[in-house]
């Protein structure tokens, strides 16, 4: 990435100075929203601007960008997208390095806001001030305190630092990535809600992202690119070296359609995408749940070393499903070792069982807790086992002897549950807390290792 | 289905008189779970079997099948597989309509497993009396307080009578149904574990099921089935009245192999079984998870009259990617009428919106919960909209305007709610204790959707 535009998005992700222009006093609107969010952050310096109030939530309010008296790194504008080339010109003025449009009603709607998008980048072009958005929510940095996602302010989440960037199209996606991902013990480095991109782009993000030593992983939900060549480029340098997961929406022209109203992107057939994502070695994924399976998968487990799998289960149904499932998602089932059947002959009563993989413990495991792990410490120390899948009976003593398992694993694990989250959301929590990848289905814990699996074969040959 | 069957399988599932061969006084014992279980259940009478003991539970124990002084109509077995011969021929002479073969270790074992399998099948065929198993969890019916499931026996867990009727060839996916329906207040028919079948079959169940009038949807995990062209028959007279959802596992070779050691099934590739259950009016599913998705579907949703989705979301990225996945299920995308976007155009705030389906209700949604509500009011009155797709945003007052909107409609509506539902278990209580079908990801709801309007538009064409 140029050396210029680097260096403005450090200045916007590690603002000294932000400018609240259209900040406000009164509670429930989004002016307040934001300023109570970032003095709640502890971000400083904070400067609301408003022609109308001269205090907002104890700090002084401006009647404009240039009435400023500190440097101004970044600037979130919140005005109707009328007013938003009046804020442009001043930010110009006070040689700001980016501003963060949150106001709709440009390019997504065309006619007018077409126009008002076309002037604002004009605009801007004249000091090299990059915009963000319009029709965005900005971005979240946990490390800097600028977090301008309204729903999390509201909800009042903070999320710790951490490896994971995101840059998104859609700006709820990123409400809901932060929320589960605070839920989940993830942490962030940067998150990007890039909107109408009329200026910098997904893929300036991304590519930021691939430079950014903080972040590890990458997860991204799109709708379209512009230049699908260099996304592309960015994207097979990046994945060499960290996971890229993307949500591509906008593949149906139904859901294109769509997508133009949304954000005013060009979206494109979904083979195209996924051949695509194939050759530049993205993770594909095809729903949020998916995304966020697979995310927390990379996040806690270590690179798998192979694709065989190992399948230990209470209840002998599922595995068998399982099996299929992890067939035809291309793992291998492994071939165990006469060592590791002796083993695991010598831990699992006899009948109504099955030793081999995928091991069927039978009714054993509703009147002994600890044979589960068992079984999987054997396995864990098969060669032929690069990847362990623990499908679990939820019994007193089953979650403790698993978080003591994780301890002594340099192999992938991960869990399935098949009971309701919401009805043990404990059992989930304490797993999840002691960083145990564990899922509501056994197709999903398979799914995620099978995108583990496939990440790592091309990285770790 | 022939007459004696059904007066078997009446005797079987309503039995004046249960023995319980194998009880025991001591806890933790599987002899144990079951008598206390059947004492708590309220069952009676009950007759515990067991030599070595006197009384179990306060219950009067006898030595013996022959030694009951009353009618016996079915007998649960839980003696080792080497004693199990005895006691069917103890059945036989006591003129016992059903044995359920609790105890594993028969045919699924091969040599000499297999041996005994054939020796009880032609023990019972002497008198008439019908196997349930061997190797089998045997039944559930909420009616008659028959339970032999023993995870739900030490979990305690009681469903109500109710509509949904299953026949499983993994006892373990019966204990999963029976808890999570009992979770979200799913009621049953009756529930059957088939086990190895050496005699009664998934299909002989399948056709009192479909005769059964208090069930009214059929849930199914099959493995494999010996007489393919029987199963297809039967279904598809079943399918006309009453929707059968059909987990298939054993579609891979590997798969297939880990179902013949489960319970000895022949499975077959995944092609064949997907062609022949669409034929057959079956809705296929592939996991767990989509099993459940489903069922909760057609259990509370009224029939659909088309495949016209309306989608209404707070988050923009959502409702455009859950575009394509309703088109991908083979839903369309209702073409609203003038009158319904006059209507929307003065719920939803005009600007980082979207009036037009899918419909997208932009910031709005996070400062005034009713939005998506009464936006969906108005989708549910046009011709155009046969299936309400909501994606929400959990704020204050958001469930409880979707809960009052239930009671107005007609037609089918599932909400999503995108968020961990072990974070926000209340949420997703609420909803499903009121009859809305929730799940944690808008393409699950789709899915759901896509499955009740491709069944609903073979019967009500």
């Amino acid at each position: 990435m140029d050396a210029d535009t680097k260096a403005k998005l450090e200045r916007i992700f590690y603002p000294k100075g932000l400018a609240l222009v259209g900040a406000s006093g009164t509670p429930g609107k989004f002016g307040w929203v934001f300023t109570e969010g970032l003095v709640r952050m502890g971000y400083e310096p904070l400067y609301p601007v408003n022609p109308r109030e001269s205090e907002i939530l104890g700090l002084k309010a401006y009647p404009n960008i240039l009435a400023i008296p500190g440097r101004v790194d970044l600037a979130i504008i919140l005005l109707p997208a009328p007013a938003v080339p009046q804020a442009i010109e001043e930010c110009v003025a006070k040689g700001v390095a980016g501003a963060i449009i949150f106001s709709a009603g440009f390019g997504e709607r065309g006619g007018e806001g077409k126009r008002l998008q076309e002037e604002i980048v004009r605009i801007a072009r004249r000091s090299g001030l990059r915009l963000i958005g319009p029709n965005c929510l900005g971005l979240y940095c946990p490390a800097s305190k600028v977090l301008s996602f309204p729903k999390v302010l509201i909800d009042k989440v903070v999320a710790p630092s951490g490896p994971v960037g995101a840059v998104s199209q859609s700006g709820s996606f990123l409400d809901n990535l932060t929320i589960t991902g605070a839920a989940k013990g993830l942490g962030f480095s940067k998150l990007v809600s890039s909107g109408n991109e009329c200026d910098l782009t997904a893929v300036d993000f991304l590519e930021y992202l691939g430079e950014d030593s903080d972040t590890k992983i990458i997860v991204s939900y799109l709708e379209g690119v512009r230049d699908g060549a260099r996304f592309l480029r960015v994207a097979s340098a990046i994945s060499k070296q960290k996971p890229i997961l993307v949500w591509k929406a906008g593949t149906t022209a139904r859901g294109s359609q769509a997508a133009a109203s949304h954000t005013g992107s060009l979206a494109g057939a979904r083979s195209t995408w996924e051949t695509a994502f194939t050759q530049a070695g993205i993770i594909g994924v095809h729903s949020q749940e998916e995304l966020i399976d697979d995310l927390i998968a990379f996040y806690h487990l270590p690179p798998s070393r192979g694709r065989g799998v190992a399948i230990v289960s209470g209840p002998g149904g599922i595995a068998v499903a399982t099996t299929d499932t992890c067939i035809d998602l291309g793992l291998e089932i492994a071939n165990l070792s006469p060592q590791s059947r002796r083993e695991l002959a010598s831990i699992i009563p006899p009948v109504g069982s099955s030793g081999d993989n995928p091991i069927d413990l039978g009714p054993a495991v509703l009147l002994s807790p600890d044979i589960t792990a068992n079984a999987a410490r054997v396995l864990a120390r098969d060669p032929s086992v690069h990847l362990l899948l623990i499908i679990g009976s939820v019994r007193p003593g089953f979650r403790e002897s698993i978080a003591s398992l994780k301890e002594e694993l340099d192999k992938p694990m991960v869990v399935a549950l098949n009971s309701l989250p919401e009805h043990i959301p404990e059992e989930y929590n304490f797993l999840a807390d002691r960083g145990i990848p564990v899922y509501a289905d056994a197709a999903r814990a398979a799914r995620a290792l099978a995108a583990l699996s496939r990440y790592y074969s091309r990285t770790q040959p």
